[in-house]
């Protein structure tokens, strides 16, 4: 079986959520069987283990599981790009639109060095907005922007436009 | 210079986070130097590395951290117990007190089996009370707890009070 075939056996589909007509990829059923964590893990870090990276970027919350061990893996530094008021100093903000609205995601001021190569990574690149935001908050911050990495990739919904520029990867496409 | 004394030059004071009085234990400072990810990670993993584990529960969300790291490193299945409506399937929920009010935390009702063996994570431990229904949370689903372990213990809360029976450890004491 390909690899991603596998790991989408471990991905569970759950209708309505968050809200009504959405069905939400959950990677809970992936994460918590141990072969299927590190298989998912290892195919992460082969599409960027020949690159220097000084920083992982994990984007809130669910990019902090394969982020933080990303980071661990590539002997980096791992950098939370989180939603307001949870970072407690300074701040660089970015704010994009969804849907209805708008979101507005931090990254710390001094978390990111000026020329320091940075691995974004997510789990799922739906729209692609947040992912667009945390690359410009990187940027803001002085760093270079060596991939962008997801473990899933909607690609119905052509998040890949948001993010142009950038060498985009995935490991699960739908 | 002792491993704890070390990580904790790279651990940030933040003053009235999040409300007036508090001294804040920020560890984006730690976590964004790949040195001392390294040795805070092996630390834990040394706590715990001699333990066959099952399944590490990580608690929303900076338990996320090292709690991903060391799930991969002991080849264990990953949990998130997460805050309410973050976990789209069917949950346990547990309810504990805060200084004012109460909080509730979840985790999947099929994200532990009887009998895994569990290590429940978190950062920090402060007055214990997410911990302790952490704890809680994964024995409602048949874990067996094998140790609870932080990366920091601000001892002068006195939390490993309220988690009495359990094997409580932690690398960096205030």
């Amino acid at each position: 079986m390909l690899l991603s075939d596998e790991l989408k056996s471990y991905i569970r589909d759950v209708a309505d959520f968050p809200k009504p007509g959405i069905v939400f990829k959950d990677i809970t059923t992936l994460l918590k069987n141990p072969q299927a964590l590190q298989k998912a893990s290892d195919a992460l870090f082969e599409l960027i283990q020949h690159e220097k990276i000084d920083k992982v970027v994990g984007i809130e919350s669910r990019g902090f599981f394969f982020g933080a061990m990303l980071a661990s893996r590539l002997q980096a530094g791992f950098v939370p790009v989180r939603k307001p008021k949870k970072l407690p100093s300074k701040v660089f903000s970015e704010t994009y639109a969804l849907e209805y609205g708008t979101d507005t995601i931090e990254i710390h001021q001094d978390a990111i060095l000026s020329g320091d190569r940075v691995l974004v990574h997510d789990d799922v690149i739906a729209t692609g907005g947040t992912a667009q935001a945390a690359c410009a908050l990187v940027e803001k911050a002085g760093g270079t922007i060596v991939q962008v990495s997801f473990l899933i990739e909607l690609s119905f919904l052509n998040g890949r436009d948001l993010l142009k520029g950038f060498n985009v990867q995935s490991v699960i496409r739908y």
